[in-house]
C-alpha cells in the first residue's frame, strides 16, 4: 500500500537530521578521502559511474538516506509510475515517458491503446520519415532533397532535443552520421525566429512545429512567422511543414503539414525528448540508429533506478543525496558542471526539469508544504566556468553542491600535446583538480588566498560522451528528479506557475488592464 | 577622506535593517501599484531606464540607501577609481576600464603614460587594422581577402565579447554593417576548438588569441590547436593570428602574429570588454563606428553613475536595491532575465561579471567578513525563461529577485500579427505580465494554483538594442558590481579563487598527487 507522506513527517527524516555531520574537509583529506573516492562509487548504465566521494555524507547518513528511501517508498513508487498509475494527480494523468524507451513494469493499456506500442510506432514513423527524406522520396516543391530541419517549440520542447541535439553534433559529423543540420527556434521574439532563418537556406529546410495542445502561443505565433518567411521566399509551406502534437490537436488533421507525429497528455514537456518531441528532429538530424542508441542508455538507466538497494540506484542516491543537502544542510542552489563542450546546453535543460518539476509550494494533493522543495539550478561547461563563476563557489560566503560530469575520452579524438599532456588530459585534470579544491580548501596566511573548503561535488564520470551515455545522463537526471518529488511529496509533473503570466499576458495584449500592469504596458509601448 | 568601512559597521546598515518590510504584493496592487510604476523610476543613459516599481522598498528604505550611499562613501570611491587610485589592492593595481570609453575625472598617468590616450591608441590600431583588412591590404597567404574572426580566449576575454557580439550580429546583417563573422573557442576539451575550426572556411579565417599575461593554460594550448590545424590544413598559422596581449608578455614581441595588440594589468578580465580585447574583435566583425557606438553609451552610462543623488543613479540604485535584498531580506540568489534573444548570451557574462567580482568572503584588507556578499546570478531570455524554471520562480519555496529587460521595438523589424498582436507585442506583453504575476500573485481556493506573489523585480526598458543601449547596459551592470563592491567593502577586482583549482591541476598532469586527488585522476585516466 503506497502511502504519500509530507517530508517532514516521516520519522527517517527527524533520524536524519539529528544525526553529526560530515566534515567535508576533514573527510577528504589524506588517506581517508582516498578511501571515500574508492568506496563512494556506483555504476551507472553505458559504463558511466556516478562518485560521490566529496559529498557530505558518511555511513551513518547513507542508511538513514537508505531508511528515508524505504519509508518515502521510493521503489514503489516508481514502480507505481511505471505500471500506469495516475502519479500526475493534478491534471489525472498518467506519467509515461519512461515507457518510450523500455518496458519496465506492466503492458500500460490507456485510452484503449498499449501505449509502449503507440510511442514506439511514432518513432518508427519518424525513422520512416527520415528514410524518404535522405532518400529523395519525401523533396521539396521542387524535388531537391532537404538537407536542413528546424524545431520550432518552447520550454520543453526546445531544451531538451535542443541540449541532445548539440551533445552529439559534433560527434555526428566525426562518425559521418550526421544526416541533417539542426536548427531551432523557440522565442516569441520576432528577432528570434528572423535570426535563425536568415541563416538558414530556406529551400532545403523541413520545419517542426512542436505544440502537444496545438495551442501554445510562442509555437504557434512563430509556426506563422515560418509560414510567411516561406511564402515570402516563393516557396509553398505545406510542403515545408511538419508536425509533432496530440491527436486530438488542431494541427493533427491539418493538410498544411507534410507528416504530423504524435504524442499524448501522459509525457510532460520537460520530459518529452524520448517522446517524437525529441525523436523527430533527432532522428532527422542523426539517424534513427543514434537516436535508438540514446533510448538504450536511457532504458539502461531507467532499470537501474528499480534497483531497493539505494547504494546500487545511483538516481536515488543522487536524489536523497540532494535532498540532504537542501533540507538538513540548508543550501537554496546546486550547480551542474559538465566538462564537455558538447554538453553546452545540457544545464539549460536540466534547469527546466528540476526547477519547474520541484519548484513548488504544495504538495501532490494540494496542500502547501512546510520546508524547502527545489533548488536553483545552475551551470555552464567546464573548464569555461572555473574562469567566471567559480570565485563565488571557492570563495563566496555561501555553499553551493556541486555536480560534476567528465569523461575520459573526448569526441572528436583531435587533439594537441602541450607541455606534456593532451587538451583532454588537461580538461580531466582540472575537473579532478576543481572536486579536490572545493572539498579540501587550502589553508594560507593570508585570508584572501585561504580556501575553507567544505565544499561538497559529486561527479558522474564516463568513458566518451556517446549517444548511449547521453541517454544514461538524461534518464538518471530525470529518475534523481523524480525520486526528489517524491520524497518532498510533490506532483513533479505539472506546472500551473506558468499559468498566471499566460492570463495576465492575454489581459495586456487585449488593452484590459489597470493598475500597475496598465503602467508597464504604457511604459513598453503595447 | 575615504574610509573603507565593513558593511556590519555602518551605522545606515543598522537604521536599514530595523525599517519595516514592504509587501511588495499589498503596494503594489491597484492604485498604490501603479503610483510605484509612475514613481520608481529613472532614467538611464541610452534612452533606456530603470523601473523598481516591483522591488520591495518604499520611500523610507530608499531614504536609507542613500544614507547608506553618503555613509559608505560610494560616488566618493568611485572618484577614486577613475581618477587612478590603487582600488585593486589585493594585486596593487589601478581600475581602469571606463577609460577605455570616457574621461571621468583626472588624467590618469601610469607607467610614465596617459592610461586614456593608451587605450584609443589600442582601440584606433584595431580600426585601422581592420580597415586595412576589409580592403585586402591585409589579406592570407594567397591574398585572399578575411571573412571570419575567431577569439581564442576565456572567462573574461571570451564572455564579454561573446555576449556582445551575439546581441549585435543580427542587428548588424540588418544594416548591412556586418563586417565578418565572428567565432569563438574557449573551452580547453579540444572538442570546442575542434568544432569551431570544423565549421570554419580556415583559408580566410583570423584568429585572435587574447591573454593578458600570455600565459593562460587553455588559451596558449588552444592557440597551438589552432596553429597545428591551420598547417595540416596547408595554411601559414602565422598569416593567420592576432595576438590582444601586454606588452609584457610572451606574444607581444612575437614573430607569429601578424600584428599584436594591447592591454594592461589596470583593466581585469571581466571588466575588459571595452579594451583591446573587445575592441579587437568588435571591430573587425562589426566594424569601428559600432564599436565607437558602444563606447558611447557605456561613456555616459559611466557619467550618469557619477551622480550623488541616489534616485538620480540607476547603477548606484539598483547596486543598493541588491545589497538591500541580499542582506537585509536575506535572497541568496538574483536571476537576469532579458526580453531579447539577443542577449541569449549576456547573462552568462553578468555571472561572470558579479560572481567573480563579489563572491568573496574577506573584505578589501584581506579581513574575513561575516555577512553574505555577492549571490549567485543565473539566467536565460524570456519568454524562453517562462517555459522552463519560471515555476519555481513563481510558486518555489524560496523568493529570487529578478532584473527584467525589455525593448519596445525588436532589432530586425521582421515580424508578424496573429491573434491582433505583433509578436514584439506578446514579447513586451508577457515581460509587463510576469512582473505583475510576481509581484501580485493570485489567490485561488485551489492552492495548486495560488501565487503568493512578493517576489520582487526591477526593468530597464529601451526603445531598441542598440550598440548604444548595448554599451549602456554593460556598464551599468559594471557600476552596479562596483558600488556593491564598495558597500561590502570588497575588493572587486581580483580573483584568488581561481589559483587552487590550477595549482592542484598542475600536480595531477605531472603525476604529483596523493590521497582523493590520485583517486580521482585515476578515475579520469590521467
Amino acid at each position: 500500500m503506497i502511502s504519500w507522506t509530507n517530508f517532514d513527517k516521516l520519522a527517517s527524516t527527524a533520524k536524519l537530521a539529528a544525526l553529526p555531520k560530515v566534515d567535508v574537509k576533514e573527510a577528504m583529506t589524506g588517506e581517508s578521502g582516498a578511501e571515500r573516492v574508492k568506496k563512494y562509487s556506483v555504476p551507472m548504465a553505458a559504463g558511466l559511474t556516478f562518485n560521490y566521494g566529496a559529498k557530505a555524507v558518511d555511513d551513518n547518513i547513507l542508511e538513514a538516506l537508505a531508511e528515508l528511501a524505504k519509508e518515502a517508498q521510493l521503489t514503489e513508487k516508481y514502480a507505481e509510475l511505471y505500471n500506469g498509475a495516475v502519479i500526475n494527480t493534478g491534471e489525472k494523468r498518467l506519467v509515461l515517458h519512461q515507457l518510450c524507451r523500455g518496458q519496465l513494469g506492466n503492458d500500460v493499456i490507456a485510452d484503449g491503446v498499449n501505449k509502449r506500442e503507440f510511442y514506439l510506432s511514432q518513432q518508427k514513423k519518424a525513422a520512416d520519415f527520415a528514410e524518404k527524406v535522405y532518400s529523395g522520396a519525401i523533396t521539396n516543391e521542387n524535388g531537391e532533397k532537404f538537407t536542413t530541419v528546424c524545431q520550432v517549440g518552447i520550454g520543453g520542447s526546445d531544451l531538451g532535443p535542443r541540449a541532445l541535439y548539440l551533445a552529439l553534433e559534433n560527434w555526428a559529423i566525426k562518425n559521418n552520421s550526421l544526416k541533417m543540420q539542426a536548427k531551432f527556434v523557440s522565442n516569441v521574439d520576432p528577432d528570434d525566429a528572423a535570426g535563425v532563418m536568415n541563416s538558414m537556406d530556406l529551400a532545403h529546410s523541413l520545419f517542426i512545429v512542436v505544440s502537444k495542445s496545438g495551442t501554445t502561443l510562442e509555437t504557434l505565433t512563430n509556426e506563422s512567422f515560418v509560414r510567411a518567411t516561406l511564402a515570402k521566399a516563393g516557396l509553398d509551406p505545406n510542403k515545408h511543414m511538419l508536425a509533432v502534437t496530440s491527436e486530438t490537436s488542431p494541427l493533427a488533421k491539418s493538410d498544411a503539414f507534410l507528416e504530423a507525429f504524435f504524442m499524448d497528455d501522459y509525457i510532460g514537456g520537460r520530459y518529452s525528448s524520448s517522446s517524437c518531441v525529441g525523436a523527430v528532429i533527432l532522428t532527422l538530424a542523426l539517424g534513427a540508429e543514434t537516436f535508438e542508441a540514446i533510448m538504450k542508455g536511457a532504458a539502461e538507466m531507467d532499470a537501474l533506478s528499480k534497483n531497493e538497494d539505494l547504494l546500487q540506484n545511483p538516481s536515488m542516491l543522487d536524489a536523497l543525496i540532494g535532498v540532504y543537502e537542501r533540507n538538513i544542510l540548508g543550501y537554496p542552489a546546486t550547480a551542474v558542471l559538465p566538462y564537455s563542450q558538447a554538453l553546452s546546453r545540457f544545464p539549460a535543460h536540466l534547469q527546466q526539469l528540476d526547477m519547474e518539476s520541484n519548484g513548488k509550494h504544495v504538495n501532490r494533493f494540494g496542500e502547501p508544504v512546510n520546508y524547502p522543495t527545489g533548488p536553483i539550478i545552475f551551470g555552464e561547461p567546464g573548464t569555461n566556468g572555473q574562469h567566471s563563476f567559480y570565485q563565488l563557489l571557492h570563495q563566496g560566503t555561501d555553499i553551493t553542491p556541486m555536480q560534476f560530469v567528465g569523461f575520459k575520452n573526448s569526441q572528436l579524438g583531435d587533439d594537441i600535446e602541450i607541455q606534456g599532456s593532451t587538451s583532454q588530459a588537461k580538461l580531466c585534470a582540472n575537473v579532478a583538480a576543481q572536486i579536490v579544491a572545493f572539498a579540501c580548501g587550502k589553508d594560507d596566511e593570508d585570508p584572501n588566498k585561504q580556501f575553507e573548503g567544505g565544499r561538497p561535488s559529486s561527479i558522474i564520470i564516463g568513458d566518451q560522451l556517446t549517444p548511449e551515455s547521453l541517454g544514461a545522463l538524461l534518464a538518471h537526471f530525470e529518475n534523481k528528479v523524480m525520486f526528489q518529488g517524491f520524497v518532498w511529496n510533490l506532483n513533479s509533473f505539472d506546472q500551473e506557475g506558468v499559468q498566471l503570466g499566460k492570463l495576465l499576458a492575454k489581459r495586456v495584449l487585449a488593452h484590459d488592464t489597470d493598475g500597475a500592469l496598465k503602467e508597464y504596458s504604457d511604459l513598453l509601448n503595447i
